[in-house]
This record gives C-alpha cells, structure tokens and sequence, in this order.
C-alpha cells in the first residue's frame, strides 16, 4: 500500500465494487511504462487517417437520400461512429434508429464516439449499446443507464471516459488535420496517468486502464498531450440543410455536430426541414457543405431528458425566516458573482447562488454545453426542447445570449475568459486541490466538463460551494484529497454552511477569513480535517 | 558549402541582397541548437499568459466608449496587438488611425500580429509601421509596402513571417487555452529548421532568423509543434454589434476578428452598427460579448485593395483559334477538377483553370480566406468591399456558398476536406517537392497559405500547373528543388505546357504521361532538368 500515492489510499482500502484494490492499483505492468495492449490498439484506430471501414465518397453524386435506411446501409461493422448531440438534445434520432434496424447481425462492433449514451427505451447511442451493436464507447458522461452500467461492469462493453473539453478539441482536432495538442485540463489527475477504469472483467475487476499522457512544461504550467479523434462515420441531426449540404442548427443542438461532421470521412445528416440551396445566408452556416456526404429528413421526434418548468407564478414565495445551510452557502457564494461577471455554475449549491444575486446586478451565466446568458427555466409556452443546460435541464436564453458549440465552449473556458467558476466538492484540501467526480463504491460515471472547468485557475477563479460536512459525518475539507482529482491546487475560496476559507494555492495553505453566524473558531476547527490559520480580521458570512 | 544541404545550395550560390550566402548559411551559433536571442525573447513575451501591458478590465463598467480615441487612450508602448482582416477587408481601420494619432512619443514599440501589413497611405497597419510605431510584425505576407520593406531590410523593423493556417491557428490556440498542438504545415521547409529572415542589419545581411521547429511522428507522418499567440489588444472591425459586444461579421470580413479577439486580454471592436442587446439571434452571433471589452462607431470607411469587376457584357469574347501555352495548361488544369469537387485554385493560371471547366460541372471553390462557393468578379453593381478572394479581389458568392473564420478555413485545408489544390510553382522536383515562395535575389514577402495548401498531400491531391521553361530560360520541372520548398513530396501531377508528368510521391520519380500536340518527347527531355519515365500509353494532353 505504501507505494500508492496518499491520495489513493482512500480509495483502495474502500472495498468495493469497482474501487476495489484490485481496481485502483497499478497494473501488473505499470501503465507508465507500457499501458494495457487494448487500449494502444483503440488510439491507433481512432487517429488512423484511413480506414477500409468508410464507404467511398462520390462527389458527383446527389446528397439526397431517400430515407435514413438508405443512408445508412452500407456502414460497416467495426466502424468508429460520432454521434452529435449533448444529453438527448441535437442527437440524429433518426439516424440512430435506422443503425437499430441493421440488427447486431448486419452491424456489429461499433465504437461509438460522443458526450453522453443517451437513455435506454428512449434515446441516444443507449439504442445501440442496448441491442449489443457498440463495442466500445469514447464519451465524458455515462449518464443513467443499467442495462450499460451491467454491460460495462461485466465486461461487455468499454468505455474511454474523457474530460469534456478536452474530448471537443480532440473531435475538433481530429477535423482539422492537427494531431495532437496539449491542454491543462486534467494534469496531476488519474486521466494524466491513464488509470481511469475503461474495462472490467465479468467479476467487476478492473481489466483495462485509460492511456497515460505525455506531461510538458509551457511557461512553467504543466499541460497534457492529447490525441486527435477520427471516426469513420458521423451521424449529426441539424435544423436546415440546403441541397448541398450546408447545415443550421438551433441553440444547444449545436454541442457537438459540427465538429464531429468534419472529424469523419463520412457524415450523415438528419435535418428537420430540407430547403433549396441558395436559400440560406452564407453568412450562417454552421457546417459548410464540403463536410456533409449524406443528407436524410429528420423523422423521429425530439427528445427533453430532463423538462423542468418554472414555477407557476401562482406559487408564492414563501421566505423562509432561517435559512437552510444550503442557502446559507448559496448566500455567501452569490458575492462571488460581482457586476457583468461572466459565471459558469455547476449543479446544486453553485446553481442556487444565482437566485441570490440582487436583480439590479447583471451577471452572465455560461453554459458549457453552449450558452452564454442563460435564463431561468421556460414557462410552458417557453419550452423549446433545443434549449438545454449542462444538466440537461431546459433553460431559456436572456437578452444579449449566444450559443455556440462545444469546441468554442470550452475555448471560453480553458482559455479563462470565465471569471468566476462555482464547483460543489466531495472533498477539496488545504493546498486547494479538488475532488468532486468520483465517489468510491459507486459506479463510475464520468468527469463530463468538470476537469475542464478547473483547469485554467490563474485566469477563472475557482470558487467551492459546499456543506462541510458529508453525510457520513466526515469532513469534506481535508488536509490532503484521498478521494481522486478533478483538478490540482485549483481551489481559491472555499465557502461551506459554517464558514469561509481562503486558500493560498501557490504555498498550500487555508486562512479561515469568515464564520457564519453563531459558529466559533472552535466549532470550525472540530469539524475540519485540514490545518488552518485565522485572518486577523475573521468576519462574520453575512 | 558541403555541409549546407543541397536545396540551398542554389540560393547560397546567389549573390544578392536577402539570399546571400551570409543571408541563408547557418548563423554562427546554429539554431539548431542556439537560435538567435532576439527570437526567444520575442516568443516568450507573445506566449505569456499575463502581461502588464493590458489595461485592467472592469467588468462592471458599460463597454461602450464615446470614439476611437477615447477606447485606445490607455494602450501602452510595447503592446502586442492583434490586428483583424484579411488585405485590408475587415481591417479595424479607425482604431488603427486612433493609434496612428496617438503618435510615436506616446505609443511605440508595439508587436503588431496580422495576416497582412495593409498598404502604406491607403490603410491597415502600414499606417503605424510607416508612423514608427511598430517595431516586431508577426504576418503571413508583406504585400507591396515600399518604406515597410525599406524598415525590414535596414534593421528598423523584425518580422516574423508564419504559414496563414498556422498563424490563425496558433491565435485560435491562444484564445483557447491550448499552449502548442502539432501541424503537417512547414515540415520540410525552413519553417522547421527556423531559417526564414525575421531581422536585418544596416546592409541587407540577415541578424535574426525564425525558431527552429520541434519535429514530431504521429502515425508515421512528420509534424511541427507550433506554439500559441497572444496579445494584450486585439482590434477588430464588426458589421453590427450590441450593447454587452455580441459580434455578427459580414462574408470575409470575418476572417481573424473572431479569433484574434479571443487571444487578446483586451478586445477592442469598432462596429459599422451597434445595435439594442437583444436584437442579435443568438444563433448566429460570430463572437459573443464575454470577448469583447470596449465598443466604438467604426467612422473610417472601408477600403477595396483590389477592385476587379467581371469583364462586360458587352466585350464579345474571342475565342482565339490557337491557345496561348497558358491556355493549354489551364484547359489540361480544368480536367483535375470533377463534378462536385471542392477545390482551391492558386493565382494565375490554377484560377484560370476555372474558367476552362463545363458549365455543366459544378465544381465548388474554395478560398482560403473564408469562401466555399466563390463565384465570379462582381458586376458594377454587385460590388461588395466586404467579400474578396485571397488575391484580394472583389468577387461574389454562388448560391450553396458559405463564409466562415480562417481557422475554420484552414482546418478544412489542413484537414484535407478539399479535395484538389492547383498552384504554380517556381521549381517542382522529381520527388514532388514544390518550391513556390521563395525568390532568390527578391525580397521576401512571405508564403501566405501556400504551405497550408500542400500539407495534407495524402487528403488533397496537389497539382501543380506551370509553364515548363521560366523566363531566364531554366526547365522549372527539376530532379531536386534548388529553391526553398513550400512542401515536401506534395506534388502528384505537373502540367505543364509541354506535357503532363504524374509523380510518385512515395518512390521519388517522374512518369510522362501526356504530350501536347505537337510536342516531342524528345523536347520533353531537352527542356527538363529532372529523369523521368514515359508511360507505356503516352497519350495527347488535348
């Protein structure tokens, strides 16, 4: 044991299914020098430039096809398929359902490369993992799926699990002929050293492992290499589409489709309204039509994984005269949000913030599915299911929005045009590295965006928003992360229902700056598992 | 001299200003391992995350300033600026005369980054180069700026000369938090071995070169590491803009704005409209405001570099009963390109090839400034300053066409979405070596997008279209290039003249395949300086 590094320790005295020490142990062969065989061979296939599995391209020939049947029925078992959308919105439905009908039979073996894996019985890529046509999937978030989770854990299926970001730049790389990049997003994490779990075998071990990448120095930052992505056929769902393939998507469907139409050497669009070429402005077009080979009408519905509406104005607010814990910290973490601050706010706590900033302060939410100036939730007559949060929730878009696609979201992001990112933490320590994506004896379901958005911390200030104490009584704030990494001495400010931490990333250390009313230096000190000093001037949170 | 190797064996044995012997043999200290120290100077300060030289960014503060003058007051000497535009299309030309009136005791010592360096006394950054206030230029191409040259070639001005694609690549990079990635463009050239001139002395010898680039295998291919741009101002030119700096570009204007606004830590945009926030559709916003920090009128007017017009109805065309030898090569040009290619046609005789193709076929090309779908010269009344060729030259738009970025345009050519690039060539070798950029005895003015062009030769079939013999007499078709190569093993057909030779790229070697009427192959090979074989069925180029 004592030659895993401390902050694995945690884990691998958890017994537990996919935590096990047989899970998060090194390898027999340690993947620094030589990272499982399965993998290697995956890298070579996805960065291949040719591949024997692409039909032939015959420019001459029309893009129009009679129906998605007909499009797709020469793709080849074996081929590597990106599939557009984020959650269930953008997702080529009809595409997906035509490469059901082949049967497992006809189409077998796939590896299927997107954000998520939709949702079984209703949408997305779990069509094809369900009737046992994927082999492998490249995604960020596993989502909620049992039948996939019991394919996964039995070995029946792998799984690359990728930052988000990082797997936008390496479709959009893998477009535009660049072959590898390098991007801060996940250094000193188990995506750094390639041990994030991919495969299991039938008794829930660990079988094969992510590949190390490469680390280099810019600037005295470190950044990992990361490959380029190449599929053999892209499946992408846009709003319009000319007669020669120039395509316009609406809001969030826009994530991922462009970039995965210009990472094949195939792509298939399903558009909802085909029009006479000509008769879009050459100014908006989304995805030029030298990336679009085939074009069918878009036949089965769109999906909303999660409608969530805005409360009935009918509904009186009912102030509460003391605060929850919750809306205590979402309290505190709203003065985060300073005038025409530029946000992006995970799940839970940091969301809640933004109902706590006084009206008169304009603050611009960002979505990193794509959105900058997010609104509330719609109305009933708001709702537009092509208007989707990184929650998958709808949302509706303030005065002043844009949406944009992933590639360009995360660009906003890594880059540090953001000013201000607001995370929940399962843990996150005293040289504020953070760790929020993994939780032991659970099943593993992906970092989405979350490494991307603590990767640029010089630039867009990290912000905590959590209770500080987990519900099995142990503190979240600890002196050293046992729990694996979504970013490293990222963390700026930590707010909890007790008090305020400031964190000196540079040394490594927490200053307790505010206490929250009623709460003393002891009780703090009681409940925290990490050293700290006391601000000269403690103030109270409120 | 035995030691240089033998493509600049030529150019050394020339005497003349720029290509002397002083000029292109290795500095004392080799770049190879020490390049020369104003260079690592140079790239430190354009890659660093943090300069003191942007002002400080309110967020809170509206960001729309009274003029030019007002929102450039506080920018200060030795800023690097990012200029936008393409020639002088989407020049940002106000602000430009906003700093130009700021003078040379208050602002001075800038590092200006553009495509292009403008046109002295007419517009774009000529005017702050001739005004004294630039002292480093990063660009693709020089253009005909007579006291710019004069600057360069006596010591008063460095200019680092950089591929189009990798230059707007590298500023996407910038904006998107990527520190460095990898391209096919320059592998071969004296991009990688860093021996392009940056820097004069008094007498015309070169002091300064470029930097030596890393070279890199990925999937048995070489690429260059290129790092990411910065800069502390990017000004930019929009068609309309709203109150919080939501950006809509029309046609190729839109060609450096968007990414140069993304790698500047202030963001300037003067706006021929600026609109009520909310009036834009978020869908087709180009830049969303996160980038843009002040807003101006745009007052200057808009500048037309090269204004040609389609020839008038009323001039009958007369079909001459000979072609003239560039016709010949042209109308053999044209047969390269099939029914629904996408191509990209080079100046002069590649665009004449144009010309010469069925009006049945329907061929798309691509320009690389930001057109897929260029038409032809625009009439009288079709004129817009804000859609040009990358010659510079008005032109229109077919319906189907669309415009976009020149990152997205040279992710489409690095990529090898196109399917056919003709250009001509000073020499082009039995290897398939093209050398079209580099003149000995001629100053230097830049390579432009030409080794973009040829960088994905496995993806875009590269011809070349030439006339056989050049001026001075010399066969242009050679068994090694003398010149400095634009690529390396790129080229797979010539045409020529006199006869067509397809290369194998893989081997090294020429095989004649056609003749033009009339021609020998005895003739061939009196005019050509390279072997080649000739095909078992030699057939007739007509």
């Amino acid at each position: 044991m004592d030659t895993l590094p401390s902050s694995y320790r945690l884990l691998a005295n958890l017994p537990s299914r996919i935590c096990s020490r047989r899970a998060l142990a090194p390898p027999l062969r340690s993947p620094r020098t030589s990272p499982p065989k399965w993998h290697f061979t995956h890298q070579r296939r996805l960065i291949s430039t040719v591949s024997a599995r692409a039909p032939e391209i015959d420019r001459a020939k029309s893009k129009l096809y009679k129906d998605a049947d007909a499009a797709v029925a020469d793709i080849q078992s074996g081929s590597v398929v990106l599939s557009a959308g984020f959650g269930l919105c953008g997702v080529a439905e009809t595409l997906i359902q035509a490469l059901q009908r082949r049967g497992p039979k006809s189409l077998h073996s796939l590896t299927a490369v997107s954000n998520n894996a939709g949702i079984e019985d209703v949408g997305g890529l779990a069509l094809l993992t369900k009737s046992g046509q994927v082999r492998k999937l490249l995604i960020s978030f596993l989502g909620n799926n049992k039948a996939l989770e019991k394919q996964y854990l039995s070995g029946g299926i792998e799984i690359e699990l990728c930052p988000q970001g990082t797997l936008a730049e390496r479709i959009r790389a893998g477009g535009a002929g660049i072959p590898a990049f390098y991007t801060p997003t996940g250094v000193g994490t188990l995506v750094q050293e390639g041990r994030i779990p991919a495969r299991f075998d039938g008794e829930g071990n660990v079988v094969g492992y992510g590949r190390e990448r490469e680390v280099r120095e810019f600037g005295g930052k470190k950044f990992l290499m990361e490959r380029a992505v190449t599929g053999d056929v892209a499946i992408i769902r846009a709003h319009k589409v000319d007669g020669v393939g120039n395509c316009v998507f609406r809001y969030t469907t826009k994530a991922f489709g462009p970039i995965m139409a210009k990472a094949a050497r195939l792509t298939i669009v399903e558009a909802e309204e085909i029009v006479p070429t000509g008769s879009l402005d050459p100014n908006s077009i989304d995805l030029p039509g030298i990336f679009v080979n085939r074009i069918v009408p878009a036949t089965a519905q769109k999906n909303i994984e999660t409608r969530k509406l805005a409360p009935s104005s009918s509904t009186p607010s009912t102030p509460s005269t003391k605060p929850t814990p919750r809306e205590r910290i979402a309290r505190r973490a709203a003065k985060e949000l300073k005038p025409g601050y530029y946000v992006n706010l995970g799940v839970g706590i940091p969301t809640l913030a933004a109902s706590f900033v006084p009206p008169s302060v304009q603050v611009w939410l960002q979505s990193e599915n794509g959105i900058l100036g997010m609104g509330p939730h719609p109305t009933e007559s708001q709702l537009d299911p092509d208007i989707i949060n990184a929650g998958k929730e709808t949302v509706t878009l303030l005065p002043g929005a844009s949406t944009f696609p992933s590639d360009e979201s995360f660009g906003m992001i890594r880059g540090g045009h953001v000013d201000v990112s607001i995370l929940g933490a399962l843990q996150v320590s005293a040289a504020g590295d953070l760790a929020n994506y993994m939780v032991p004896g659970k099943v593993f379901k992906g970092m989405g965006g979350a490494m991307d958005l603590v990767g640029n911390p010089e630039k867009t200030k990290v912000v905590v928003a959590t209770e500080h104490v987990a519900k099995d009584g142990g503190s979240k704030v600890v002196q050293v992360c046992g729990l694996p990494l979504t970013g490293a001495r990222c963390v700026s400010t930590i707010i909890t229902d007790l008090c305020v931490f400031e964190v000196d990333r540079e040394r490594g250390g927490l200053t307790l700056t505010e206490v929250a009313e009623g709460v003393t230096v002891e009780e703090v000190r009681a409940k925290t598992d990490a050293e700290f000093e006391v601000a000269r001037e403690l103030k109270s949170m409120e």
